[in-house]
């Protein structure tokens, strides 16, 4: 990765003067980080902020008894604000944010984003549309738990996987659906099973298969 | 209300230059709405910026079955954004603002905060923190949903409204609790009963009177 990749994937470079896109480029950090790896640990740990060129990343919170939901997912040319939360103390809540897959990203330091979007207009306001996607994201998410049943909810979190992955069999743990959607790994693999007998989905082990889609399609949006 | 008034309870008024604050103070719109008026109804209705004088505002979300959950509350000097969404492109979802109380705001039109925001990075900057503060209310509320048993919320939720109101006996129906925490009508009788069992509350028609808050903090803390 050289800095001219990071000036054509960050989205308001050419609204920043010289002086601020120098002050960026002369402390950006480029990073590789496996699949699992946990980027991003709660409040007290002030990352900086995220731009992912390749890869895929989760963001969920965490119970007391050490629950997960996930609340949103970056893919490349994402940003994330929420590893920056040090930065506006209005934000108060603790995210953790972790590999899904092998990613390549950039690192902006808190101080040096925080200094330039203080003078800069476009710079706040792509923070606020950054923002706003977010809260649309986590808005979205209540709907879903308030007012949708767990057999829709995993209906569309298989079909939704299916599309990022691009693929019909998913390599993937009851444990870690039940992470994605704030459930417990029983009453996935008890749902799972009615869908299977349903001719919806096969299991194996690690694997779901999805054999109707159509299906999984109408369930998802009733 | 006169301008003054205004410039008194617009937090970032003195980072305005001349002709913004020209601006807003020539386009500003007051506005006095009883108790139960709706102010702002989903996305397609672009009412403005609110800012609210003296009063207490509401803002929820609704089901297609007409079921309501209370996403955060306004008070005195509150500015609300969403009833704006129209201003931000990312803002993608629908949300219904409602005066629990007589309430005396100012509406800023959206064409004049929009223009105002992208020339101004303190208007930007100020515009952020809003939202992440709101963003705060809404992760605090799924916390609440997915790790929090109904009867915690509840009673959270009838000591939030003693210390709104100042008082002890609260004139609420168990059809308003239900909107307010996502629930049903039948559910929160149910568990306003067993609370009345318990001695912490006592009910009579169309109110709720705290008898034990300190069992009820008990609760609500656990």
């Amino acid at each position: 990765m050289d800095d001219m990749e990071f000036q054509n994937y960050f989205p308001v470079w050419n609204k920043l003067d010289t002086a601020h896109q120098g002050q960026i480029l002369g402390t950006l950090i480029t990073r590789t980080v496996k699949k699992g790896t946990v980027i991003h640990n709660g409040s007290n740990d002030c990352t900086g902020l995220l731009l992912v060129k390749s890869g895929q990343l989760r963001a969920y919170i965490l119970s007391d008894e050490g629950r997960e939901i996930t609340i949103y997912r970056l893919f490349d040319r994402d940003m994330c604000l929420f590893s920056a939360s040090c930065m506006m103390r209005s934000i108060q809540f603790d995210i953790t944010i972790e590999a899904e897959k092998d990613t390549d990203l950039w690192i902006i330091p808190v101080e040096v984003y925080q200094s330039i979007m203080a003078e800069s207009a476009p710079v706040a306001n792509y923070t606020n549309e950054l923002m706003a996607t977010r809260f649309s994201d986590v808005m979205w998410l209540i709907e879903q738990i308030m007012w949708k049943s767990l057999d829709k909810r995993v209906a569309a979190f298989l079909l939704e996987e299916s599309a990022i992955e691009d693929s019909d069999t998913l390599k993937i743990t009851h444990e870690a659906v039940a992470n994605h959607l704030g459930s417990h790994r029983e009453v996935i693999t008890r749902m799972l099973k009615y869908f299977q007998n349903e001719g919806m989905v096969k299991l194996s082990r690690g694997t779901i298969e999805l054999t109707d889609k159509t299906k999984l399609e109408e369930l998802s949006e009733t």
